[in-house]
């Protein structure tokens, strides 16, 4: 390869692991080209599993470790783990420029802190920020922050649009970046003064980055009008859970629906094709890959339950962000 | 009638009134008995539209009023238009204890001023919360507060969870009412302060209304393992509207799936009776009419934009709420 993009992949975190990671990593390889896997894991388990796969010998190295944390370690015992796990060795890559990026399904927590531990924050950043992929009726949000911080003030709030914006043009870059604020339609005042202070700021100063579109309320997410969708981590959390429940909830009632008669049999059988394409759109293995923003280098977290065609998705979202020059952008940016 | 309940009607208010409000009141008084209607609006329109309907003509009284409150005014402009509107004077005739309780389709913000100057709080509840039914697996949830307070301290989240159970009490007398604060499982410290002292406290000090669940996350608001969700107003908010955009994304994706080729529409005729079922679980409609709680009188909001049969939910909510003794048992379990 010519001087290929290096994804460092802890192979040993969340279910079915290593074997969807080995699967995935296969899956990935197969539609893209030039990328360079340093696989972290346990050799005597992993090796057998690429031996099954027909990934080609010089597009991955496995780096062996042992060790492993475990997705129940509280992010304090999982640093104390430390230093031979394979999620720590796999995020020492980037420190050490062996990888540009890392990608684990394993303990969110654990990724955290040991990210932290060992990478740099981004230059006049003070929060790092979880933010993922959400569909929209036209395509792809993205919304941040997801839960990494339960207060934030204007600042935070500020640097958050700067960097899902960069995030945003690192993933799709034909289109432009169009910030909006989550807030409320109560008929009491509107938000709180930390969202009417950011407004304020966002509107004064202009980023070239972004477009901004002021205040957007929950029902307007998945409308298309905005993409880059700017909140605390609580509320994050909360719209992100909630949308997923609801999602859920409707699915389901939806299959109980098409099921509760022969002739409802029948006709979901006709409508095969459609209802395929519907449950396609709405697969969250399609959005799998959430992205820690602030630190110096790309930090991907895979849903520890995905499959291997969910963790393939949170490569390519690796792949888009070194190749869209992630970092780079929010750097050039930042005020 | 036999000492009806009486539910004054603000007739004026919201999209398509007072036609849909009459025909609401003709459709809810269908569909019980002894409830007499105080119906607050101008007479000129108000009566050739129930002459129309076959309402009892011992069931209800037309009091006129030809000042009403705007749609777009300002709480505060409203509050000023104030004491002749048939809003004003729909909530005046609780306090002169000519009803029992009051809904109105109009303007929200109005509706909470106007309440507030006319009504007292309960005793020892220091802010209104405004909650509403949002289905689940099993039934329907109480959420609050949806808005009306954007921060709230342990003592009113304490307050909610005690008038939330008294809510869900009164419209499903048979079911235990089981409290639940909406919190996030972030690998972060797990909420913010406000939150966990509430949690303490709620652990510490049973209360008999209700059983109190712990937290639960968004995704989990419809599973059915709680009914009283508690939260503050903009997260509540928030976590409302963006289930209400889901649901509209999702059922949108599924018209166009099921409309997307000459097979699928074929099908979806098949399937009309099941996917009707579907839709009505649905129904917005179903859960129409929020609450808002902490003023000694019953105040019920019916979304401006439903129909008639929404407005006819609304109405049926207001009878539960009075025929359940929502405030006296608010009063009897507050500490």
């Amino acid at each position: 390869m010519n001087n290929p993009i290096k994804i460092a992949v802890d192979a040993m975190g969340g279910e079915n692991s290593p074997l969807k990671i080995i699967k995935g990593i296969e899956i990935h390889s197969s539609n893209t080209s030039n990328v360079f896997y340093n696989i972290f894991g346990n050799k005597k388990i992993v090796e057998p599993l690429i031996k099954k796969t027909n990934l080609n010998i010089n597009n991955y190295k496995i780096i062996h470790s042992d060790k492993l944390i475990d997705d129940n370690d509280s992010p304090l015992a999982a640093a104390k783990k430390g230093k031979d796990t394979s999620m720590w060795l796999s995020i020492e890559s980037l420190k050490n420029q062996q990888s540009d990026a890392i990608v684990s399904a394993g303990n969110t927590g654990a990724l955290f802190v040991i990210a932290k531990l060992n990478l740099n924050m981004i230059n006049k950043i003070d929060k790092p920020a979880l933010s993922a992929l959400w569909p929209n009726k036209d395509g792809m949000n993205i919304v941040l922050d997801l839960g990494a911080n339960i207060e934030c003030n204007e600042k935070n709030l500020v640097d958050f649009s700067l960097m899902g914006a960069a995030l945003h043009k690192s993933l799709f870059e034909n289109e432009d970046s169009k910030v909006a604020l989550l807030n409320i339609g109560s008929e009491e005042i509107k938000g709180n003064n930390v969202i009417k202070n950011t407004y304020q700021i966002l509107s004064d100063k202009k980023n070239p980055l972004f477009e901004f579109n002021g205040y957007i309320e929950g029902n307007q997410i998945m409308d298309g009008k905005v993409n880059v969708i700017v909140t605390d981590g609580f509320t994050g959390n909360v719209a992100l859970k909630t949308a997923e429940g609801t999602a859920n909830f409707i699915t389901n009632e939806l299959k109980k629906a098409l099921n509760s008669s022969f002739l409802g049999k029948i006709s979901a059988l006709l409508n095969i094709k459609n209802l395929k394409n519907f449950k396609n759109k709405l697969d969250p293995r399609l959005y799998n890959g959430a992205i820690l923003l602030g630190l110096d280098k790309p930090v991907i977290k895979s849903h520890g339950s995905t499959d291997e065609i969910g963790f393939a998705n949170s490569l390519k979202v690796c792949e888009k962000i070194i190749n869209g020059k992630l970092i780079e952008k929010i750097k050039k940016n930042i005020d």
